[in-house]
């Protein structure tokens, strides 16, 4: 089998477990009041180049909810992509969080909100006092939902939008450092460097077992968030467990030499695909997914192979490829033969 | 260091750490659709000898407020004891997860709700109609937050109660494999064969890494209730790391020879305590914690003898002592010197 | 002055303001338990022809959250039009009362949901399981907010619909009166005999003061929702002057003649606007509402002829004209000299 | 029938129907945009001698509930007194309105939240970190639900301790009037000079119809509260008839005459009540409510001579009175016969 369906399947690093199995030794306080929490925030520290507040989470859905819930209130409204996972496959968790808020959704180019378009929406808006809901943040994802990444420079541009609109800026990053790795940027040049206030950093897809950091820049965000966490029972008791995880992602670059497997994994499957003229990419392949245009007898043909995909919703007929970091050669070399 | 802080401290089985770096090196679909999970959820049934539905968490914290968001309307009560984990730690999650239900702590007896004092608070409400938030459910912890254990038969008599009012029953069991080790009961024996609807089943404290289920014996509240786990942020990406930690809890009754393991040294703890005039014991120890009146003295020769322990909150000078599985039997020998 | 701004600014009947001095003589008791409560009911029942349960409340928000929130679950989804005034005008209050629940803005023809666009939505969703949220419920607009009436037929199209797909169907009748008035039809045969579930029938824009009702005519739907209404701070301790309110409406068929008088002038007024070869009228005029595209400068000379008026959000720049019940016939005069 | 079951039957001033009927003969701009509402808000200034903001509503818990969802964040809890009406009155309204923060409830004296106890119960708070919820506001009811009075320096006293806690305080003040009848006291004395931060203003138990605010002392309370007024419905289109409730009420110091009107008939009806050795009044009576306990054979005669009474949740065997602005001088003459 050839496993294209998400990089929600791909393997822990070895190391991860190693050292949890060793960390498993040690004493620990509960609730982070541990060294290998510690340990992990000043890593991260390190990671971001500034101070940060953390929270150790276990899913992107917390990370993103609870960001969101605390940059905005529950008669607020969130700007983001009409692809946006926070809108479409959430089932309602920013609403939750928030106590009621509302996700704009807008179209987008290839994935990636335009100012231009936000600027027009955000004009439509706030000429209908309370009986509309106040505009309090813009959500963005990078890398987006459609395998596209957003610039420093967009980024500034749009933080600049925000600023001026008094709306707060949350980045999900559930493929951050894909994104890192295709910008060849560090995490502070598109973050806090950019404007982002809040990040919810995502290590699950790119080798940690269950590990998504909400990281907060703005730390006047930070007033209570913890209690945000806890209740929403995501404060586990071995909390360490999760620490240790984002020790061993972050040493030795071991997240961005994950992620630069998977883009330049993706990069030869696309070259390979390219070739197929029955096939039609479409949209920019920066990452590590390629969304595909695809005839149905092909499609047949690739199950046939035992190539293993998810279909994308879409008027004409396409199929979403992920490739994760420990996608082997060999299914490359097979590949090449199927297409 | 001798650590009778908590079992939220406890060690991780071994062989639940190798199984899930055993478990990594299969391709597993996302969000449990995988094997591990399947293999867990057949387990489980068996654990409680009946088909069940199982939620896989992360915290208890987590576990509680979705079952009860289940049980309860935004706008019923819940009768719970003025020392309920729900009440008191978990910083309102039941009120978020239910959309504003309310917890009505009432008096215990050793840390156990009376049928009695259930009957006459619940016949004290429903006077005043629409006016009062509706009774809806009963939540018990079982082993209680301070030690004790229900009998088969208590749990009977309140869910008897319970069915008159109309009420369901949840079941927190942050600590159930204790309470069965006590009770020398079966599972089932304690939960839906004496009329519980919803259980927390808690494994953390108990051997696990981080691992909590809800179990519906009652099909009907399952409609929906994974939906409450997504958007909560609850459903992981790769669940069968969870799946993984209750299948080696379960099997060869590794949880219940933890569970022993903790209740006998307690008992060869408590032995130790009692013949120390000065240490009052103020509950029956029922389980793996002990909750001293000591004076203030002995408590800073307890400390100056590295003994790590929790204060209790009392009118008089309390600890808490917790022995969690792992706990080594020279460290009991250490105790026997300093007490 | 001519006043074209809104419906919500139309006189009370003074038929209604004298019962409401007429009741204060009489001593009842508070929260719904009084005579003038119980007549209104009774009144209800007859007008729909039917069994119902009634909420007394003040505002259409109110009427349309609370219907929604006993209709659609937390983590559920609701389908409106794009132009909804749940979707558009009530600052979040059906996500509020419902806990989190999500609407799914649909474009219309003309402002009414087509169900062809309905039953494409609604196949696009649920393929993806817990992750989506629940498909619940429709609401649709009676008068919608664009001046255009659902035909009985139309409604029950709808309502088999959602009936095949298990979706509730709540009808915010905020101009309720104005559509049967159009239509010449009974309460009964646009509500429950086409389908309708759950109604918010307004009667502050047609001659009541602050009174606007939820009308329940699926009784299972019916469980506890008037703890709702307490819980939002809804159930007023002098109820009996909403119940006056709508006896009023009701009694002579006072609101029926109200929204005919209201119907009968925007014909006439739309007739003048027809002649004028600069103003585009955008939707069929049904009721007492009409959208002009109109140019700037004639826009300015309605202005500096005191005619009153709101600006609708449109690319091209739109008038809306709302007639009230109590329009005066001169001003129909003066109109004709201004347009 | 002498009715003496609540003031929430009190009839409303005919003053106030009157100038309804007048308002309703001026056009005015919905949702408060118009004049009326800018003349109460003018009066209301004048009667706290300090600019305020205000929310113009029609029930005490809609005041309370947005009140204290302005003052206490979701994972908040609030200090009020065991007897509070919102605690045991409304349904959860402060739950849901705030996203579900948590009441304390607190033994009073009387009915009066003493200074002693809210210092222990805050000193208790705290210690727990994130697991316990944050200590944010401090609510209490003037005129209290046992009909006892704050004195101002009560009232200093307390918001001194919150000021130091970083608490918020909340004044709930249904019978507000019946309080600076009793005390003498002009309106501001006893709020924001007092340290009172926000007040639910309550004219309905006091001769208007339906007419409660929020008055906002605290400039930065204010922020967006229209908004959490708007998204519960609460905003009403037609305000200028709570508006034109307020000025008639305050004008002329009518709400003044009313509650003095009560208060008095109150004492002249206590000292007939005191004649009678089988009554036991069980608080001070220092505003328009007894509350006695009486034998059952005594009940029952009451009740044979048609006097109307709640009965109230107690030991032995309690009765509340209330006594209206509009009680009648020769109900108190039968009383007399009767006792």
């Amino acid at each position: 089998m050839i496993n294209l369906r998400s990089d929600n399947e791909s393997k822990v690093f070895p190391e991860i477990l190693d050292y949890m199995s060793k960390v498993n030794n040690e004493i620990s306080k509960a609730y982070g009041e541990d060294k290998i929490t510690k340990k992990a925030k000043s890593l991260i520290t390190d990671f971001f180049e500034t101070e940060v507040e953390v929270l150790f989470l276990v899913s992107g859905t917390a990370a993103n909810s609870i960001s969101l819930s605390a940059i905005c209130p529950p008669f607020g409204s969130i700007f983001c992509s009409d692809n946006a996972h926070i809108n479409l496959d959430e089932c309602g968790a920013p609403e939750f969080y928030s106590g009621g808020a509302k996700l704009i959704p807008i179209k987008t180019i290839n994935g990636l909100l335009s100012v231009n378009s936000l600027n027009t929406k955000i004009k439509n808006m706030g000429t209908h006092g309370v009986h509309e809901m106040l505009p309090s943040a813009i959500s963005i994802t990078q890398t987006s939902e459609l395998g596209t990444v957003y610039s420093p420079d967009h980024i500034k541009n749009i933080s600049s939008l925000a600023k001026k609109n008094n709306l707060k800026i949350h980045m999900d990053g559930a493929r951050f450092a894909n994104a890192c790795a295709f910008l060849k940027c560090t995490p502070a040049e598109i973050t806090w460097k950019s404007g982002v206030d809040i990040l919810s950093l995502g290590a699950t897809k790119n080798g940690a077992l269950s590990c998504e950091l909400v990281v907060v820049f703005n730390k006047k965000l930070f007033a209570h968030i913890d209690r945000r966490q806890k209740r929403s029972g995501h404060l586990l008791s071995k909390q360490k467990f999760i620490a240790a995880q984002i020790i061993k992602w972050i040493e030795n670059d071991r997240w961005l030499q994950a992620a630069n497997e998977a883009n330049n994994k993706t990069r030869e499957i696309i070259t390979i695909l390219k070739k197929n003229k029955k096939i039609n990419i479409i949209y920019p392949v920066e990452s590590n997914m390629i969304f595909a245009e695809i005839p149905l007898d092909l499609e047949l043909h690739l199950k046939k192979n035992n190539l293993e995909f998810y279909n994308w919703p879409s008027k004409k007929n396409t199929l979403r490829f992920v490739i994760s970091w420990n996608f082997e050669n060999q299914d490359i070399d097979l590949i090449k033969n199927i297409f």
